[in-house]
C-alpha cells in the first residue's frame, strides 16, 4: 500500500473502508486453505459445481469466496471459471512443493490472533494481553506448530545463512541452534559442511520435529539435542557458530543483551553469532513487511519489538562482539545479522 | 489491489503473507479510532508520549499502532513525529465534517466479523452461521446502530438520490421509505421537495433514530413513522416514489421479486421505486468494493449477494417494473437502480 502523502492525490476514503474490511481478507484465504480450494482450482475444470463438489460446500459460498479471491487477485476469473495466478499456483496449490499453506495455517493460529479483538487494551498496556509472557511461555505448544509449519517459509533462508556462517570456514565445526525450532538452520549447516556438529537447543516437542528433519535430510549423526529454555540450560561448547534465528524479537533489549553476553561466553575466539531478524529501516516504517512484523510482537510478547539494524548492532556491541554486520536476504523480508566474538 | 495476472511478474509471495495478516489491519484502526488517536494526531504536535497521554496508553504500543498506520498509508511519519495524511485528517479525524470513523465502528462490530472465523463452515452451509436469518432477523439491534453509526457514509448519496428520485416530479408527492434506518435519503426528499411528505418504515427503535435526524433537518412535520418489517405491514399509499436503500442485497431474488411487487401494488400508476445498492460488473469480480460485498453478504445472511444490474433488472421487470435504469454515483461505490410502475 502506497503511503497516502502523495500531492494532489484526490481524497478518497476507500482507503479506510479498505482496511476496515481487511479482516475479511484473512478469513477468505484461511477458508479456502480449510476447503482445498487451491488444489480444486488446480486440478480444474474450475466451475463453481466441481469445486463445490471437492470442496463439500455450497455452490454460493463456493461462489462468493472464489470471486472474492479474484478480486484480490489470487485468482482469476476466465467467464464462469477460476484459474490460478502464477503466486496461487506456486505459494498455495498443495501441489506445489513451494506451497505455503501451512505458513499461512501458523500465522492464523487462534492462539496469535485472537488477541487482536483486543487490541486497543494491548496498547494501553503496551504488551501482550495473552496469559504470562504470551508467545514465549516456558512450553508453550505454538513452538512445535511452528517448527511443523513454518518450514516452507524458512527453508528458503537457510541456504543465504549457511553460505554466511560457512563463509571462509572449512573443516570440523561446533554450531549451537538456539531456538532451532524445525531445525532447517543448523541442518542446512551440516549439510553445506559434512564436518560440521550441530546441537540444537528448543523446547523437548519442538526437537522432535527438529530431528526428523535432520533424518530426512540424512544428518541425524551429526545432530544433537539439548532441550529446554536458552535463558536457563548450559550451552556447552565452546562452538564456531551460534545461530539465533527468529528469537531476539519476542525481548527486550536487555534480555537481548544478557543473551548475547552468554552466547558470547559459549564461543571460541572469533566464532560467530548469526541472527535471523526482520529488520526494519531505522525509519521503522519501511519496508512494510519487516517493519509491520512490531505489530505482531506487540500483541504476542511483552516486550518484543522488530528491532532496526542501529539497535541490534549496539545490542551485539554491549555483549562483547566486533564488526557485527547486516546481510539482507535478497528477494525476502529477513536480514542476517552476524557478528564476532 | 491487482488482479495476479499480469505476464512475466515474478513470483512473490508477499501477496500471500499480506491477505494472511490483513486482520491486523481491521484491527489496528478500529484500536486507533477507540484509542482516539486520529484526534491526538490532528491536535500535535505527534510525537509518542503526548499521543500516549492523550489515548492514556503506553509508549511502546502508541509508537507500533502508529507505525503500523504510517505503514499503511493512513498517517505519516517526520521524524519521531506522526502527522494526518490528507485521507485521515478528513475521515478520520473527529474534528471533520467528514469523520466516518463511527462507519469503521459500526462495519468492525462484532455481531458482524465475528463470524468470519467460522467462514469455511459459512461457505460449506452457503449461508451465515449466525442464529436465525443472522443480521435481518426480526428487532436485531444491529440497525439501530447502522442507523446511528452510518450515516457519514451513506449522507453523500442522499444528494445525488434525491435527484434521480424526484427528476421532472415537482408539487405535492408522498414517498415511502422503506428501510428507512437513519432516514437520511426520505428526509432529504422531503428537503428537496418542500410539498414531499415521507413516510419511514423500519423497526420502531430505528425510527426513533430517523425521527430525531428528521427534526434536525427540520422536516419532522412532514416525517411519518410506519414501523414493522417490510415483508409484514401494509404499505398504504398509494405513493409517487418508493425507496428501497440497502435492502434487496439481504435477500434472495424471489424474496426481492415478492417485495418488489408489493412495491409496485403500492405506487401511483408512472411511479418510481429507486434501489441503492452495492451493484458489481456482470463478472461479480469488479470493482472491487461492490463486488467484494457479497462476502459480507453471505457471511451474514442466509441468501443475499450483491447483484449485477441484469438481475436487479430482471426482478424489476418481474414485479412490474418498466425502464428500469441503472444511476452510478460518482466517486462513489453505489449505485442508484430505479424502475417506473
Amino acid at each position: 500500500m502506497e503511503n497516502g502523502q502523495a500531492c494532489g492525490a484526490p481524497l478518497n476514503p476507500a482507503i479506510v473502508f479498505d482496511m476496515v474490511q481487511a479482516v475479511q481478507k484473512t478469513a477468505a484465504l484461511k477458508a479456502a486453505i480449510d476447503l482445498d480450494i487451491f488444489r480444486a482450482v488446480g486440478q480444474g475444470p474450475g466451475d463453481v459445481p466441481s469445486i463445490a463438489k471437492h470442496a463439500k460446500a455450497s455452490e454460493r459460498g463456493i461462489r462468493i469466496l472464489c470471486d472474492f479471491l479474484v478480486i484480490n487477485g489470487l485468482l482469476v476469473k476466465e467467464g464462469n471459471s477460476y484459474k490460478h495466478t502464477p503466486n496461487s499456483a506456486a505459494f498455495l496449490d498443495p501441489s506445489s512443493p513451494a506451497c505455503i499453506a501451512s505458513v499461512a495455517q501458523f500465522m492464523t493460529n487462534p492462539a496469535l490472533i485472537d488477541t487482536l479483538a483486543g487490541l486497543a487494551e494491548v496498547v494501553r498496556q503496551g504488551r501482550t494481553i495473552l496469559p504470562g509472557e504470551g508467545s514465549v511461555e516456558p512450553e508453550n505448544p505454538l513452538w512445535v506448530e511452528f517448527a511443523e509449519k513454518m518450514a516452507p517459509m524458512m527453508g528458503p533462508m537457510a541456504g543465504p545463512l549457511g553460505a554466511v556462517v560457512l563463509e571462509g570456514h572449512e573443516g570440523p565445526m561446533h554450531v549451537l541452534d538456539i531456538a532451532a525450532g524445525h531445525g532447517l538452520f543448523g541442518i542446512e549447516i551440516a549439510k553445506q559442511n559434512k564436518q560440521a556438529r550441530v546441537t540444537g537447543l528448543d523446547w523437548a516437542p519442538v526437537l522432535r520435529v527438529a530431528l526428523k528433519n535432520a533424518e530426512k535430510a540424512g544428518v541425524q549423526d551429526r545432530y544433537n539435542m539439548l532441550p529446554g529454555s536458552a535463558f536457563d540450560v548450559d550451552f556447552g561448547g565452546p562452538y564456531d557458530a551460534v545461530l539465533l534465528t527468529n528469537f531476539l524479537h519476542h525481548f527486550d533489549k536487555p534480555t537481548c543483551v544478557g543473551l548475547l553476553k552468554k552466547v558470547h561466553s559459549s564461543l571460541k575466539p572469533g566464532g560467530r553469532a548469526a541472527t535471523l531478524e526482520f529488520v526494519p529501516n531505522e525509519d521503522r516504517v519501511s519496508p512494510p513487511m519487516p517493519a509491520g512484523f512490531a505489530m505482531t510482537m506487540l500483541t504476542t510478547t511483552a516486550a518484543g519489538d522488530a528491532y532496526p539494524f542501529s539497535e541490534l548492532h549496539s545490542m551485539y556491541e554491549e555483549a562483547g562482539f566486533k564488526g557485527t554486520k547486516a546481510h539482507p536476504i535478497p528477494m525476502s523480508p529477513h536480514t542476517i545479522v552476524m557478528g564476532n566474538a
